[in-house]
């Protein structure tokens, strides 16, 4: 794939002073990828919980991590109180919590689901791990504050990690240049024909990977707006529920839309919800027609017969994997 | 998915003081993902560069970044005397430069594919997004220095970010509960049949990418050790080779050589090189043959023609789009 990086266009798609435009420096940033954390504390009998994707490892020797909290928050007072706090990664399948978390509901703990540290600190359930620290410093970082801590205790579970990437929650991908699977490997060599069908559904899955990025892009479409288009179209929605239903970050969810209402392809409904105008009903239709003709492009001159067959095929090995 | 975090058992794979277990306190950071970022920065006419994974954002306005680096790093003195520095956030295709930075090679520049940039600090080729700093600060953090930066001007070009996931090189996947393609949302109802393949192939390959996982943990191995057992079980390896040919980190390769070696599973050879024992090469085997067991079942009771068909059509796809 090295050779890719030479292929790429050398045009920015975004370039500038970050101090001009928070949003070109939200967007630059997001495409470094992250975990997703929930931060707790306890201080004077208030508990404290925020998500952050800004938890960055630190020293190993004393063990030192960070994290960075805004000053707008209201959480910021228990965590300057606090002399201790929890570091909890959340997994894969934590968005619901990730969400309850980054919002802003009067107590986010009502509703259960976490347990008090040997500290007091809350410790959040089906977390993959759980940092308990001693807050160590806290260093002023412009709008937010830099909370430095050492761990005094970890736990880790099994489980696959939450990402933030791009603005997106996902999950860690194989990389295409790896095997799937290593246990696999060597079955190139005389291996017999049902050995090699599993193979072929990954392989087969990375290409069509690609290529959809790659048709997306040459739609000028990027995957936040098509997904806030493809949720919208089934009816409206309310802003609040956007993020959740999309699996996009809220932040990405506001600025999607309001690049859509600039382009006149959402509005507000006599609810407050939103919704697509006919505009935008257009381009979703249009999206979707291209994503029919691309498909139609790839089964183009398979023998009906043949595909039927193969389609069957696939849904026996999916009802032995559901 | 949210009744699996009540699933997954709640007995730590890990527990304890990482002040006292330093592999332990590194495999727990390690569940939290980062991308994967190069610093570069220019002193008294002396380039550094160093790979890193301790890049966040911290404040919007101002535009503030953050990152650390180890005292005991050579490129540390440039780092401390350099007044700018640059963050260069690297792209999937990218695996063989991160490789060159987090490595000890006298000049890591002197292979090409940069530029310098406004002020001096070189910009690395390809990279996706690049961040050019004003030093804002130093801090303390242990083994580790903490560098606050002000970001005066930022370039993001198109393409994928690199990720770095449990030790290992990796890319942003869909998250399983989210549909991999928004444009095909609505395939359901009333779609035909051709056009269903290409969801088809998307459902199998998430879910066979789960049962993996459970095989393999079933099995005892985690994917580090069954990728160094798959590359060194075709020919001794010299162990600076190892981390580029299984897409690990280069601290994870070291701790999985480790824990090897005390399994007796490898061993040194006379050139230096990492090679397999009886041992070793015995419990490849072993895996190796679970893991065809493991397809045999999945295809078994396929009419042998059915299968034919199936990986007929599969490989005309992979043609189409190779």
């Amino acid at each position: 794939m090295q050779a890719l990086a030479e292929l790429r266009p050398a045009i920015p798609l975004d370039e500038g002073d970050p101090a001009d435009d928070a949003r070109l420096f939200r967007r630059c940033l997001g495409q470094y990828g992250t975990g997703v954390a929930i931060i707790t504390a306890e201080a004077d009998g208030v508990r404290a919980g925020v998500t952050v994707n800004s938890f960055a490892s630190v020293s190993l020797d004393p063990p030192l991590i960070l994290w960075s909290i805004s000053r707008t928050s209201r959480s910021f007072p228990v965590f300057q109180a606090a002399r201790r706090f929890a570091v909890n990664v959340l997994a894969a399948d934590q968005i619901g919590v990730a969400a309850r978390f980054a919002g802003k509901a009067e107590d986010k703990f009502a509703a259960g689901g976490w347990s008090a540290g040997r500290h007091g600190s809350p410790l959040v359930d089906g977390a993959l791990v759980q940092f308990e620290c001693t807050a160590e410093g806290a260093f002023d970082g412009g709008d937010h504050v830099v909370m430095l801590g050492r761990v005094g205790n970890v736990r880790r579970f099994a489980g696959e990690p939450l990402l933030f990437v791009a603005g997106q929650y996902s999950v860690g991908g194989t990389h295409p240049d790896v095997a799937p699977n290593p246990e696999a490997a060597g079955d190139s060599r005389g291996a017999r024909a049902e050995d090699r069908l599993i193979a072929l559904v990954f392989d087969l899955h990375n290409m069509l990977s690609a290529r959809f990025d790659e048709h997306r892009t040459a739609e000028g479409v990027d995957v936040a707006v098509s997904r806030i288009l493809a949720v919208v179209y089934e009816g409206p929605v309310a802003e609040g529920r956007l993020a959740r239903a999309t699996y996009l970050g809220q932040r990405h969810v506001e600025d999607a839309l309001a690049d859509l209402a600039a382009k006149s392809l959402i509005a507000t409904d006599a609810e407050g919800r939103v919704a697509l105008t006919d505009a935008g009903r257009r381009v979703r239709e249009a999206i979707r027609r291209h994503w029919l003709a691309f498909q139609e492009r790839q089964v183009a001159g398979i023998a009906p017969a043949d595909l039927d067959t193969t389609i069957r095929t696939l849904k026996t090995l999916i009802a032995r994997n559901a």
